[in-house]
């Protein structure tokens, strides 16, 4: 059995105990989650957020990139959110290589060299300013008054603000 | 209190609590999901998933763009990861609009044209397989044998498969 498979068994016994078929589109709290994809980082459990609470958005190292940007824009020109929470992490695997490095394997694997950034960063409080700043540029994004960026621990699961 | 400073306490709330200091950072299922950012699907619950499992990637739609294709390939290269499972959603916001009305009206609101699409689809099976299709033409994601793709039903809390 693939662990597809496994986690197909778990959604059968999620959809059993289902009742929330009457949650509306729009998430009640109004706020949208810009997050590292790392396993670790778990934002229901982190945040204490249910179905129907908040957008999550999710990549590798939590940084805005051009599609971060459509789904925020998205999120608050057609959702309604009004808030946006960014979350990095400590021991993130953005910081063990460079754009370079990265670039560079999978062309000499694939013949084909990526024509796109891999968003390595070397400073974690530096790239969650960046990704402040990235949002903060950005016309198509309207509400920017509540944009907070986070670190989380996965050491101590504790989660604390950047400073700007 | 801001909603974000509601989410903050439970976040304390969360480290006060927390034992799993010591998860790795590969996800231990090698497993990566690629799903809708929406308020209502949340992939922890549907698929049984803890902290440390499984890479967790989202945008607006769980549509493949090239930031997916980034993620994707540094959760399979650097990290592990062998297995992807693709999920969207009934009643989408992205089947309500399209990318020409969508880039349109940020126009009109804020004089700049998005240089990027908004990714909306109008056959959510048909965009799962679209999303397949990018993922199996990306050379930098090494491992495309265990790619599957479903809709999650957000009225019965159901996860159907998309045939190929």
């Amino acid at each position: 059995m693939s662990v597809t498979d496994e986690l197909l068994a778990n959604a059968e016994r999620y959809a059993a105990g289902f009742d929330k078929g009457d949650l509306p589109l729009p998430p009640a709290k109004q706020v949208a989650v810009v997050a590292c994809m790392d396993a670790r980082l778990n934002p229901y459990g982190v945040l204490g957020l249910a179905e129907g609470d908040a957008h999550v958005i999710r990549n590798a190292g939590g940084v805005v990139t051009p599609d971060e940007r459509r789904s925020l824009a998205i999120s608050q020109r057609l959702l309604g959110t009004r808030e946006i929470i960014l979350i990095h992490h400590t021991d993130c695997g953005m910081l063990t290589f460079t754009d370079e490095e990265f670039r560079t394997a999978v062309q000499q694997d694939t013949g084909v060299r990526p024509d796109w950034s891999a968003e390595a960063f070397t400073d974690l409080e530096d790239d969650v300013r960046q990704s402040i700043a990235r949002i903060q540029a950005d016309p198509s994004i309207p509400h920017k008054d509540a944009v907070r960026g986070f670190v989380y621990e996965v050491e101590t699961g504790r989660l604390r603000e950047v400073k700007r």
